[in-house]
């Protein structure tokens, strides 16, 4: 019989505790399939009493976090902290320039510090996983990693943020408004009291920027993401987007374009009936196009103690197997550095959202502004209003180039008509 | 550098010229991710213009297929020939007694002799592979394995034959009968001139019996399966289900009750905005439910070239870079019989269309059979007709024992108004 794995927890927030919980209650299923037991024998979190109260077992108490990395009796170290820098940072670098393995949940970390992490695992022969870190319980890292191994990644596209999901299907079904629904998503636990790191695409940009790295082969690199997050959209765009057969959800797209790789991060309409255009509420769902496999959908929970918990534990249980990968599948070494493509040069449709006064002419200013920046229209809405109030125009365009329609947006924000500032929303197909 | 691995493909048809092709084209990409070149050193197939013809490089041509078995050059066999038995058997069984890998997209194989082929491939420490005989592109046998192993599965449901997809979405979408459909399809190309084995529910049979033994930790049992096809389903049926909110699918479906594991097959109403009834066409889709991750849903291409090359070249790379598992995850003499659980225990709620003639009354008798038989009646729906022609009407029924239902049923089908075989289909929540 192999010797159990032991296993330390740093954080026992939701994911920490769902972690332990996971461990305790399967353990039984996780050592069969592992032809080894999974141990926890040591935890350590901000407040202790908590801690305890999930019921620790044969688990020591450890205060200072980081001297888990120094302790010869544990194998593997859970990093269940957060955040990009700080204990985590520090646990997480200690622990694989000991050579003890790392599986962590910290899409920050990842993102900011994944290369460099990386380059220490290998060298120290560690492995450094992440699973969780991205969509939850979704096993999208494997699945790129092994499933769709054998193909050339066309493009990746994901709902990769619960909490914008939430919201955007609530003020869909309810047709209520953004401020107000994003206050009651705080009330009932689905956002966090400050909501920036979720409504302004900066969570899903990190978990994009991972998947990019993992799809293409490149350098992980957030600071080439444009992001875009969810704050303007309002019940009126909703509508409109599904008068036009559309929904709205905010997604992350990878795509390696002949300018080089282009990611981002915005509210996109994606046809309602379409897979993306299908989840709802607090599911994520990641679509990755490879040139054998065609068009695949993962969908599932991203997040919640229990999907979080089910992919951090099969990150542990890979490690038991014995099953070795490089971080981001392969050598850090040979990961290559993109060049980062604006979305300046991206081509898609756009839905613009005009707010107008209402006398005639209006229309036919717009559209003449497309036409000299070459812009073909490919719809057109108007909402019923009372006289004298201002008017709600929608359009919809064919494929223009985002330059384009950035000066069409500038001589149309300058028209005298206008009262509001454009609202863009790209149209993904 | 580590050596290549040497490649010997048994079986050129669509899925073995897939993997030839993709092998070829991303040889790159795959190597790099490997950290090792993957050659195709022989083929074999029946035909060897036609194979000639799909361009073999340095692969040799070898007649007799069984012979790959016995090539020292050779270190893993991928067989695409297909049948449960025959060349197909001989040439896996005598790789694996050489100790040689086999990977393989043959679900009949599998279904009828995995558990002898998996202590097989175990005692001679040879890796057994089959991601490709379930679901096509789609990576579930490896999701079960790795991203979801740390769960207890609850429940697994998949729409796991496309020839049955496509013809159900097109009869809903076109509103036309099987058997024309059925025809279409065959001129397609999308069902077979023999078609049974895929609209008789035998191919989704061998799948789902794979997939509840990776699930459950069980033997493959393929004769538990309780399997009902597609031949019945009338356009009538179709358009009664969109009525009433539904799709119909063919569903396999297994879950470990109290009674043991309940393996089946058949048409079944889903609800048709739940992520199964959205899945059309020719894709497949897997949904499984677990206890830490909640529900997962996969989908994707269940079919074709490509898709079944993209699973047939995953497994072929993970022998490259050394991963080793068990052929069921758990060693073959692990793995449990399970008490099969009979459908006569299942509860469910239940479609019901009756032919009737028109006369008053003939609800009152069946709505007293439903009474005596304990059977709470949820909707009912009739179709206008012309007087004197007979009555389409349909039923649905809350949550009912199946033995309770084929007890109604008897009854239904001997009632003097009831002028054909019921019809019945299950309905999935």
């Amino acid at each position: 019989m192999t010797n159990p794995l032991r296993i330390a927890i740093a954080g026992l927030g939701t994911v920490g505790g769902g972690a332990l919980t996971l461990l305790r209650e399967n353990a039984a299923l996780i050592e069969a399939r592992c032809g080894r037991a999974l141990e926890v024998v040591a935890v350590s979190a901000r407040d202790e009493a908590k801690a305890r109260s999930l019921g620790l077992g044969n688990a020591r108490w450890v205060k200072d976090t980081v001297t888990l990395a120094e302790d010869p009796q544990i194998d593997v170290i859970v990093e269940v902290i957060g955040g990009a820098d700080g204990v985590a940072k520090t646990l997480v670098e200690k622990a694989l320039a000991r050579g003890k393995s790392v599986v962590t949940a910290n899409k920050a970390l990842i993102a900011h510090h994944g290369l460099a992490l990386a380059e220490l695992a290998e060298k120290m022969g560690a492995v450094l996983a992440f699973e969780a870190a991205v969509a939850g319980g979704i096993p999208i890292i494997k699945a790129l990693r092994d499933g769709l191994a054998a193909n050339k990644i066309e493009r990746i596209a994901g709902i990769l943020n619960g909490t914008c999901n939430y919201i955007l299907t609530t003020m869909s079904r309810e047709k209520r408004d953004f401020a107000e629904v994003l206050k009651e998503a705080q009330a009932l636990g689905y956002a966090e009291a400050d909501p920036s790191f979720d409504i302004d695409g900066i969570d899903t940009a990190h978990k994009l920027a991972i998947l990019a790295s993992l799809a293409y082969g490149t350098r992980v690199n957030i600071d080439a993401v444009h992001v875009e997050g969810i704050r303007r959209i309002s019940a009126r765009d909703i509508e409109f987007a599904g008068e036009l057969g559309y929904a709205i959800k905010l997604l992350g797209i990878a795509q390696m374009t002949e300018r080089g790789l282009m990611q981002r991060v915005h509210p996109a309409m994606v046809p309602a009936q379409s897979p993306l255009g299908g989840v709802e509420g607090v599911f994520n769902a990641v679509q990755a196009q490879g040139d054998a496999v065609g068009s695949m959908l993962f969908e599932g929970r991203g997040a919640g103690a229990g999907p979080t918990a089910s992919s951090v534990v099969a990150d542990v249980m890979d490690i038991a197997r014995g099953v070795r990968y490089c971080p981001f599948t392969l050598p850090a070494a040979q990961l290559s550095a993109a060049t980062p493509a604006s979305v300046e040069g991206l081509k898609t449709a756009y839905y613009l959202r005009l707010v107008v006064i209402d006398r005639p002419g209006v229309l036919a200013e717009v559209t003449s502004i497309f036409r000299d920046e070459k812009i073909s229209m490919r719809s057109f809405l108007q909402h019923s209003h009372q006289p004298g109030e201002p008017v709600q125009l929608a359009l919809t365009t064919h494929e223009t180039e985002e330059r384009q329609m950035n000066r069409a947006l500038t001589r149309i924000e300058a028209l005298d008509a206008v009262r509001e500032k454009p609202q863009v929303i790209r149209i993904e197909q």
